[in-house]
């Protein structure tokens, strides 16, 4: 048996991609929105409470093309909160308006962190990567993705030191990135269909692509990544919620 | 041929997810909504009346994600009962306002277990394990799994000395766990699209995860596991229905 | 080019599976209900009328899980029967409260049957085999499947010599069945995506899992099998049709 | 790179494949129906008007199992002219009572004509098989394939010797078929999502069974052939179209 | 590490597909079904002017088949413009009667240009290419597509120098279509599903397939694509959306 790499698991999250039902929302009174979209602001006003308090983080942001029109992204300490979070978003009244599709569970993920005799989960570093406050970046971008199992190409019948070396050279892409892109990783064995999620963090929106392009020539991408569906969006700002849903 | 891997076979599982059509559920009236959560209590405590006589089991757990909303596990002697309570669930009010997502139909199974001279059926240990009363963990976490058959990587190509000396180093990982995670292994040849179901129940979300990844590097998994879709939850309790309800 | 397996083919086969719209059927008044199953009952009248004068046959199953409610399986001598048949009950008031889930278009066949100098289709045994009365077993399962072609497995480059020893072996574990498992083979290259249709009935629905799995460690299905989907249900007797649609 | 196959190619073509939505039909009154019939009849008339011009052609399938209804293949010297009548038929009360399940859109071929020094398209032999009277043969089978591109199995890669050599020996097995099953290719690169479409017409069903599974054993098929969803059909005469919307 | 392409990017683009709900919008009254037709030409009256400027460009086709009814095609400078145009489009009445089918999220791109010294984005020839006024020609053809990772053949372990080769004599045959095809390829690695959108236009249908097929035994393409699904339509002349939409 190869020998399986450590992670550190922090904040678990929940990525929940939503279409508008435009149709349906146009046929509501003028007053019913206004009341949907005031409840929908004190629905984020308690995630912003939370966020305050550190107590977790969430991102809202719409989506580029027909795969979905917005994004909320919610982390917290338990999953019992995110199921919480995620059942009270559906029994809003704009839920009602949207159509889920798709969504993606898992956990903030740090991986070959090898402190010595220390206790990472005290370190404040790996405690800020661990249960962080996502940005308010101009742009999102997620995927889902999984290491390669097929033929010649086995991530997990490498041997560790390997894989350790090939994910060195990989991660000097990222640091390539930093300060254009801030990287997410979150683990989903167990959790969902993918081994981990990918929400990427910018304000020039073609770093998405330049970071995804340069990666998928390492051979980590190029021999062992299998990538699920992309998504695309811009920042919503609480306050272009009103504009956004005004029809 | 290669030699089959011998099984003991006990009772009949059906994995039944639904997601809550909110919407549709709001529009009716909160009598009619209570009339319907309480004959479904009603459903309940008829399966719970079948588990004291340790006659079958159940498990009622809420799903996170767009996946579903909520999971009813039920075990049963015969494919006749498992069909009946499907009906009989699908019949109820409550079902209405719900759609559904993904079942799983299988029967608990034990693999390798040699008792030489001894009808493994008698023995209480095995018993226990072949018609088990579910546990009432926090969470929940489900996948449907093949054994791979693809070019060189074909488990059923292996002779059965190999595959014996594989599973039982594979099956040590499991042992790891013990305590941390309960495992229920159902065999689905010939009664659904994959080959197995594992159901995985924790009071620790994040073992799941640990679980499930560090057998990842194990070689039945690496070489030859196939998994299908996962879904993870957590406990609700029949206190908790009325409130999960809620609208 | 290999030399093809010559096969003797028989009556038409359609499987048709349904899910039940449960809440539009609980909708209608308790008299439309019962004149839509009376409806449905003499349907099924002219199909056992057909079946006595040994002019076709059909069987009525209930389905275990989501993909299905209920499947009616139709034997004709012509694929026009076939399609009137599936279009009359397209007309019928039940189907209305349908939603079809899967269907199967193929024609019974017998392999490699090969009688010097007599004409098989003359042969009383050959003849009950390729125009069976399907029997009244508890449990039925079907799946469809290809040989497979990919890479150094591919069915169809072998020599016919091998195909014909690797089937011989695949049809002694098979007759270890006879009397548990009665197998019903249907063609459907040309007709549908599969190129096989399995039907099996049996009265002990382990046995459907045992075959099966037992088939699996074989090399016909190890290295050359590729299946679709598993479907497995108990016999819906007639006088059970009023019981199974009572809401 | 390997040179290309040469091919003529004759009148754009599409497949649009229809369910009924029985439900809605019969909620309509009777003599809606009957007029619904009689548009559709008058759209049919202009379609046998342009054929009888010899400017084009068409064919009307009811299909076997749940995959359609029905089948309009129509074939036009112009794309332009194959929209039209799409939307013209999408325009029809009669089309508000179906739903699209799939349709096929490409143009017919002919490879490796190697005609010296003669204009192929002036050819008459050449003319009526590019722009084709289609038969009103009792079945039809439609469906679409790719040549593979698979590691070794790769026919892109082959020589044109090759090639051509292996679809010598092909089409003599089609040559077999001659006056039991007339075959045309159309051509689909670039215009939807295989390379091909096969349809085949014939007066015994049996036959599109004996043709693919012979062909199966042919290395162009058994090594190089992905196949697309098979569909298999009656020829609805319009004389029998009342009978078939009769409800 | 494989030497990454280097690429230039200019306009975001989106290709959206959109079936007609023709059933609902004959539903509507004439009145609101012309009121529809204006608004949705006003729509196109800004993005004209916006064309005209120079700050963007799109393009409207009609889609053959039934995978979609008709395409808007849009690029402009942001994600942002593309994403207001996209829910500006949704919230118009005409967008109610239409279903989505199909979107694409990409950026326009050039590769492997290398200019010296030269600022390529000052460059008119390349400006003309990045930032594309698009074409009136007759026909569209669109498919997304991937560079495969696959066993042996997998593009991104090949060294830049096979990589360009490949590339060169690839770009070869699409230069034979100058005058017949106008090719614009748009970037979507990060940003969709595939990692490259490829949407042609041409005023003779018949080159599209031609310059695809031609393509196919090419090595870039014989061994290292990956093709999605493809869509061909027609020039919806914004004179004949009234008559596209009259029912």
């Amino acid at each position: 048996m190869s020998e399986p790499a450590q992670t550190l698991d922090g904040w678990y999250s929940l990525h929940d991609f939503r279409a508008m039902d435009w149709t349906s929302w146009k046929m509501v009174s003028s007053d019913e929105r206004q009341a949907a979209i005031k409840e929908f602001h004190g629905f984020l006003e308690k995630l912003n409470n939370t966020q305050s308090k550190e107590e977790g983080s969430h991102a809202l942001y719409t989506i580029v093309g027909q795969k979905a029109d917005f994004m909320l992204m919610i982390v917290r300490p338990t999953m019992e909160e995110l199921n919480e979070l995620e059942t009270e978003f559906n029994k809003l009244t704009i839920a009602q308006y949207t159509v889920p599709t798709f969504s993606y569970v898992s956990v903030v993920e740090l991986s070959n962190y090898l402190a010595d005799g220390e206790d990472p989960y005290e370190n404040p570093h790996v405690r800020a990567r661990l249960y962080p406050i996502l940005p308010k970046a101009k742009h999102v971008c997620f995927y889902p993705m999984d290491k390669r199992r097929q033929g010649n190409d086995n991530w997990y019948m490498l041997p560790m030191e390997e894989r350790r070396s090939l994910m060195r050279s990989h991660g000097m892409i990222g640091r390539q990135y930093a300060g254009k892109v801030k990287q997410i990783i979150t683990g989903s064995v167990g959790f969902d269909d993918y081994e981990w999620g990918v929400t990427l963090f910018a304000d020039d929106v073609l770093q998405f692509k330049k970071l995804v392009y340069e990666m998928r020539f390492d051979e980590v991408s190029a021999r062992y990544g299998d990538f699920g569906t992309f998504f695309v969006g811009n920042l919503l700002e609480e306050d272009n919620i009103g504009r956004f849903l005004e029809v």
